[in-house]
């Protein structure tokens, strides 16, 4: 076997292989195609693409929100530093995480509950136009389903795609019905690199 | 729906779920049954179990490492952030990752190959009697094999999942020959999550 080491083609050839076993991708708009090659690519799974929703206005909303350099809040830390570094620096969007912030780890200790519920809390309130991404826990969806829907939050695009299975698909489930710019998962399926790789695609893009 | 929040018990129904759906795992001895059931909790999806490899003496020779307080090294910084770092505290373990270091970037780009790989060669030689986990790069794992069939590198386990369509399922059909501890997903899955998944379940036993 040859072994191919540069990265470019190593991608390029990756993406070919993806489209050649997923021919049904042709069908879908630029953006979202986009996104669910770079989830399948991420996860070295095929079947991942069949769960994969989109808001109809998701890609637009989530384009222009990195093009206006509005901020990105992740649940968890492995989702942001699974981001494209460059790509961040180049549109000057920041990201932050507080699932290690004092106060959070405080107040989830005093009430019992998990700090990505607490970090949500807090941080979805100052997003405003951003783009909110929760990779990991059902707990973060749910709280931030609750935001939006009493208008306490208002996020450009949820990248929602919580894991497990207690609560996560009661999550994307809940997310879904809500008439706001979101992709998702569907299932229990779900994780921190695949919500890096869905904002990977739009960094990509933007 | 009565939403779980405390996370203590978000986890241990978690894991109950996943019993009662693979009671295969109860044939595992309990090490390697602890991070199957770790990384199924992870990925939210029961397939995973199947593809799941174990040198036999993996689990005895990882947890020797973590209880010596042997350092880890990981091809990429999400593979290090995913890990329980009180625990990496508590066993006095440190965890490095060069992908972003000055020399692996300028050498990369000067050899047209990818950063991970520079970082192995460069990073693996230091980490005699360690954990090395590869949770992205085909190529990271390519070249760790050769350092370790060439006596330039001697971890004591190699956490290797590597994920995509160009090289990983080859990659790891090549760390199972070489006859050295490591945990692997065989084909084209895997992920930094999965890889942190192996090393929290080794983390939560040491």
């Amino acid at each position: 076997m040859q072994l191919i080491t540069d990265p470019r083609a190593i991608e390029e050839q990756s993406m070919r292989i993806i489209e050649d076993h997923l021919p049904d991708l042709a069908m879908l708009p630029a953006g979202e195609r986009a996104i669910v090659k770079r989830v399948v690519h991420t996860t070295g799974d095929l079947s991942c693409a069949q769960f994969i929703r989109f808001h109809p206005r998701a890609v637009e909303s989530g384009l222009s929100a990195l093009r206006a350099g509005r901020p990105i809040l992740t649940d968890v830390n492995m989702v942001r530093s699974g981001l494209i570094k460059d790509r961040l620096t180049a549109l000057g969007v920041a990201v932050d995480c507080l699932i290690n912030h004092p106060e959070v780890v405080t107040r989830a200790r005093a009430r019992g509950t998990t700090r990505a519920m607490v970090a949500m809390e807090l941080g979805a309130p100052q997003i405003e136009g951003g783009i909110i991404a929760i990779g990991n826990a059902p707990t973060a969806l749910f709280t931030l389903c609750r935001l939006i829907s009493t208008g306490r939050a208002k996020p450009a695009l949820v990248v929602g795609t919580p894991v497990g299975f207690v609560g996560a698909a009661e999550s994307k489930e809940e997310l879904i019905s809500l008439d706001i710019p979101y992709i998702t998962m569907t299932g229990t399926r779900g994780g921190s690199t695949i919500a890096a790789a869905v904002i990977n695609a739009l960094l990509l893009m933007a």
